[in-house]
């Protein structure tokens, strides 16, 4: 990986072509979200003496969504989420067992293999030479450099972002920093609130992949029928539809 | 902030003239390690029934360097390490309330008000005139940015670049990015280990401002007598060091 804001001479880029294409990571290139709803089960598991899942699953997105303020995005807050959750279910009772539960259930989710979804590996492979690529993602820097780098697709890209918040002006910068701007650049992922509509707002083009399973706080519906969105079955159709992005900019 | 990777043409660096200044963040421009030493203390008191204060510390700092692997640096992983911790001590125990108060000294340590050390405020706004300045640390992305807001101090900056490692490719990169490179480059920090050996393996200057108090993690010996080297008692003496930087190049 090479951070300087240069372009990628390899792109050749013809006038109005994409230059850029920013990827988002989790449930895009790996599964993620169902490493948090098995946490989630077994969470729900080891309180079981004291309430029922359903009630258990809905304090703990509310302490999720409260705590986003102060802890951001990412595996350590969810922790620390699951054990403020379990000390109001608990209260009274010998919780130690219950929360190295929780603390294992969070490092093993820290550590865990990272395999990339069918199509991945092979359209990144192919696309690199393209584009000049760059893993835009929220969440914890260590963990998210760690996933790169045992997801065997670094080499791929030319940058990663950890950012905070994925909002216009993130994506105005991050794409400045590593192109020729939004106007030149593509974002894909999975989360229509995160990966797409603040991209396109920002004036660049947006695929979205739907995933499998969505984080309720990531909701929001797709932008159809804007002129530089698309909606992809596979991650295989992107690099069809990054040659359309450019052929729509030139007419 | 802008984060394009141009060099500051205010500065009109003179051939051989430091462009870019590199600065640690915690315990350079505001205090943060009295606060983990704080709630250190507050941990041994809830803990108080379990076991010595000596002992919990030299435990609690055990837990902390076996998870830094995982959770890398910042308050949310030193929350899990003293929650680990205490669950080592407290088996068996009713430790709801302790787990709560443990919690809580973490949410207050992510926001609680920051302010400049002396002399640090009035210095940043005389270099940022002169200096492209990067504000390059460790920890949690949005906690650090938090602090920088909340300092006040964010205006001087050009950039803030919080990495997981401070080693000698994070330096070269960092200052290729926001600079003419490492040689052009100085970087300012309390920590002989992160912020002054590898920045100097890395080719540029270092200027090291002793702190009160050390965590045992970053200790390492300041390297007397390099010739990019210096030690300086106040961040107020920052600009006459950058000067002579530039001559001692030139000449």
């Amino acid at each position: 990986m090479d951070n300087a804001a240069t372009v990628n001479n390899a792109a050749a880029p013809k006038s109005g072509a994409i230059v850029t294409v920013g990827l988002d990571a989790d449930d895009t290139l790996w599964r993620t979200e169902s490493h948090f709803r098995l946490t989630q089960a077994r969470f729900a598991e080891l309180l079981a003496p004291f309430a029922e899942p359903e009630v258990l699953h809905a304090r703990l997105a509310e302490v999720e969504t409260k705590n986003l303020r102060v802890y951001g995005y990412g595996v350590k807050g969810f922790t620390l989420s699951m054990i403020e959750t379990a000390m109001e279910f608990a209260g009274g009772a010998d919780v130690t067992a219950a929360v190295r539960e929780i603390l294992a259930a969070g490092r093993e989710m820290l550590t865990h293999p990272v395999d990339p979804l069918p199509g991945v590996a092979e359209t990144l492979a192919g696309l690199a030479d393209r584009y000049r690529l760059v893993l835009i993602t929220k969440g914890d820097l260590l963990h998210q450099e760690r996933k790169l780098a045992a997801s065997g697709l670094g080499d791929h890209f030319a940058a990663l972002e950890v950012v905070s918040e994925k909002d216009i002006a993130v994506y105005a910068r991050v794409f400045a920093r590593h192109g020729l701007g939004p106007e030149r650049a593509a974002m894909v992922g999975d989360s229509v609130r995160s990966d797409i509509l603040p991209a396109l707002a920002a004036g660049a083009f947006a695929a979205h992949l739907p995933p499998p399973m969505t984080w309720a706080h990531e909701h929001a519906d797709p932008p159809v029928g804007h002129p530089r969105f698309a909606e992809l079955a596979a991650f295989t159709d992107l690099p069809a539809w990054l040659d359309r992005c450019g052929e729509s900019r030139r007419s």
